[in-house]
């Protein structure tokens, strides 16, 4: 159950209801949304008694909360959450478009890219500097030197910055130099990486688990919002099936069902979710006719010579036509790029 | 392997290399493609000399196929495959639209959402009178008597008519009153009922299995095609993953790699793909900005009093909402509905 | 809702119930099991009154029926349900093994594996005379030619034989050759064929679906039982999942949890399971003591040369040594081979 | 490619070879083994001579290496890995059974159910400290605390204590209290942590992801043995399908697949496989009977009240009866408890 604070509830007021509540053997977390205080209760709810707990002063309302999903539904939420850096909003009426290498892998690889991906209308760089490989003989990435060459493509180009975070101990490490910390897929049920970046100051993008139900998804964005983080930005990559011929299916109805379950923004990554270059525009166009409210996509100046993910990166020239192709949907449902 | 025989080639000329190819042990499947005569051979290929074939009078070329399916592949025939029945053309420039009760019910329930879906914009009708049904006591369809009202249906307001044929003894039945033989997703590895559609003269619609690959799918096309049906539609309607909050995955990405492929139409189902009637419309506009030639889609008068698939089912005001935000993808992506 | 007659419930007593059913406008389905009547209700079953139907001549019991399927239930008959054939009883303490090669290709292949498999412990040869192929080009069984052979090789040998039948109309032709009729995965939700094998008199053994839930298998279980035909055998032969490096997964614990909630006999498939020879034996000696009451296996005199299912087809040494260790597991359990 | 130096190989000689490599521009790793040096060389292979370097002092063979994992392979190591920890070994004969609570709630439950397990003849007590939870709201675990416990118990009963590790930071903490540490299956992908256990000096368990291929698990635990750590061992734990009726799918296929592909000890864990108390008995049976080396199994003293898992949670009595069974097995293949 949640008790969601009237916006002018003051500190006492708080904290004689946070008294309350730990008194009946309850565990709680406290977050602010937009100046509104927000408490959750967390055990055993059979002791507690709604009708009380519901006239006290402060309190605007008590939320039974169907879903076990709390801080991340619509329920608790209404409107759409937007999050807003440096001029580009995520959730607004504009698709947000993230783009560049899979791997960083040279200044002049990294710049090239940039540089392309900007003319040709993305806001956000991407780029991986610690990597999550599944062989520990593959290219791991650059490491700090990565993050560093992307700040300077950040400095050069105006375009935000998000990159993978793999462990707590990299988060403030990675704070330092990026607009948006990426959890990958693959760690997407790592908690304590979730706790870590709840407590960061930066917004998260969280991508799905190749494993993962919505639900699953759900709760790990619980996790960081629980944290105090609202900046979480959902990311539907493709999830694992029995097809063998694409690297995953994009689980396309996962979008608009986020969208009802959710007042996150939701992005979608047509790379990952193919896993073949020739396939990558059509899917980010299905994405945003969806709904989505961004895309993620590797470009590669060379594809063929990635040191990673090669098969799934289209090059500076297929990512013009992907953009004019996605701008013509964005305006059919009403949007821009 | 292939043999394509030149557009004039003489029956003779047909009739030797038949004799010549079984003489080496080998069967044979012969079919038609406007006019130009296919032969595929079946058996162990080791024997045959391509030198010697090739020479042979009214041979235009030997494929070698390195797919496991061939008549169905783009590289047995390049361009797009469309089939025209009255009018109205599946694998062209307009997206054909089907929509219809899951089962008929009634000639009321019937004429209604005949009349409904005709006004909104679409060209086929679609309704079960034959059920395939998980449970033997749910409702199996109303059989011959379903059929008589699609056709009375079909004659009323002109739409043409799609419906299920479940074993090869129905073929002619059905075919009696249909304009396309629909293959249900748990038939698609019926390779009877395939064999039995291929015979007959009627386009077919099949449904990807709830758990079939692509190539899987193509495969089962090709029992049709070789048994001399060109007229095969695809139809992607959702696969089986973990996912429990939809009731299927529409694996999005199938749309264009089958395009890729296949040169056969491609539709897609999203009504079964999602199970949920509140996401069919942006599932619809994701599949035509995929590239999609045509949509399935289930409409009920009052989806909560339906026999069959009430919950994914929408109603005909809901249809002509969808029909606006598919007219505006299509025209996105250069095409019309 | 199910009714159970007395055993002394006359014809008149069960008319008399049928008519009062049907004018409820409810139909109904009637199945007989050791001479006890059974009456199926089927329809809108909100107007029915228990305490009118309870209360009538020759009813011993209404059963309300939780779970989807019925005849199939432990609700419905509480002990294990054993099938005999010739004195070879399937449900009982002795663990049936049926073995042979996956196409019927020659007489030769066929007597040497059914004295093999004979002389090492199997009480059933199986042999497909009708193939279920994914390719159309692929070898699809000898037909009715390979059912001769089978029953030759039954009056030489001795064993049973279970083949496999793919249409309602291969029915009758085949019940004429074989002991059991066996249901292939890919035809688990063919209703029409399970209709007309319910029909039949002869055993039916039924594959579970490469793609079926456990509560599909017994709902299509419950299509042959409602027919009237009570010798349902069901067989966990491997599902469909992400992995690559087996054909498919042997979902073990299916079979403790299919004789909990059913009656019925339950085998294992491991050459399907697995796909790979050098797992048939340890999956096999998993399926015993997961409570198997029988095995499924292909054996090849030559796998190498098989026409079908090469790969996971043992040899007949391998076959005996498979037996040696499925009977040590066997007396573990408190069962025989 | 792997160099395996002879064991009489000098230090001098590995630091030569060490330069070589490092010289053409690839890096290195160097594991040893039972007092045997080896090096992986990692990079772009192409400018390795293999005739230069096996002909340098020290050299005993290059390993081409074909599998994608290299250290875990039976190619590496054709016989089996034992792992022996206090008088319990991994790996041999006797079959070793871990059990307890999946999270340890107080001392009371604890040491209860430590007893009781350890008179029914477990070797290993289990119990989660740190808990990873799909849910921030659900149950974590005591923490310390809970090691502590654990500690005590060890004390106490002579078994050996597993218990989970969720992020690199808690390895040194965990390593204090427990004889193994467990790598949970939403962290079989958590690179930096693989990366800290593999330089811990405590033997893993690393529990197969619920949606990991094989392939996946076994470059997993090459993470792990790179670092420099050679005691690992694998859990199958049951895998995500499409079947609901059960938690997961236990994937009784991949034991003796991962025992032909690898050297490891592999164990099978079937209370999460199942998700139900009334299949682990038999899912138990089945893992040994397919050649596991070992079972981890949840026994709770009140299954109903347990914090987490309790429905796949069985009570001290049933552990007694599985054991009983699992004997039975046990010594049916040739091994004891």
């Amino acid at each position: 159950m949640l008790i969601k604070m009237r916006p002018d509830a003051t500190p006492e007021d708080i904290e004689y209801i946070l008294g309350r509540v730990r008194s009946l053997g309850l565990a709680t977390h406290v977050s602010e949304d937009h100046g509104q205080t927000v408490i959750g209760l967390l055990g055993d709810l059979r002791a507690v008694s709604e009708g009380a707990l519901s006239g006290l002063r402060g309190v605007e309302q008590l939320l039974p909360l169907r879903a076990p999903f709390r801080l991340a539904s619509r329920e608790f939420r209404p409107e759409n959450r937007t999050i807003t850096i440096d001029g580009v909003t995520f959730g607004g009426p504009q698709i947000v478009v993230m783009a560049g290498p899979c791997s960083v892998e040279s200044r002049d690889q990294l710049m090239r890219t940039a540089w392309a991906v900007k003319q040709a209308g993305a806001s956000v760089l991407r780029g991986g500097a610690f990597k999550a490989r599944t062989s520990p003989y593959s290219f791991r990435g650059l490491g700090e030197e990565g993050l560093k060459l992307l700040a300077e493509a950040r400095s050069a180009t105006g375009l935000l910055v998000v990159t993978e975070v793999m462990s707590p101990e990299q988060v403030s490490l990675v704070a330092r130099y990026a607009d948006v910390l990426q959890i990958g897929a693959r760690n997407m049920q790592n908690f304590e990486l979730l706790d870590a970046v709840g407590r960061a100051r930066r917004p998260v993008l969280l991508k799905r688990g190749m494993m993962s139900t919505i639900e699953e998804l759900l709760l790990s964005s619980e996790y960081i919002l629980s944290n105090g983080n609202t900046d979480v930005i959902l990311c539907e990559r493709g999830i694992r099936t029995f097809e063998t011929y694409t690297r995953n299916t994009l689980d396309v109805g996962a979008i608009p069902l986020l969208k009802e379950l959710s007042h996150l923004p939701v992005i979608a990554d047509p790379s990952h979710a193919t896993g073949k270059a020739s396939l990558v525009a059509a899917v980010s166009r299905a994405a945003i006719a969806a709904g989505a409210d961004g895309l993620l996509i590797e470009v590669h100046p060379d594809p063929a010579a990635a040191l990673s993910d090669g098969p799934q990166s289209i090059t500076p020239q297929q990512f013009e036509r992907l953009m004019q192709g996605a701008r013509e949907i964005a305006q059919a449902v009403g949007r821009t790029i």
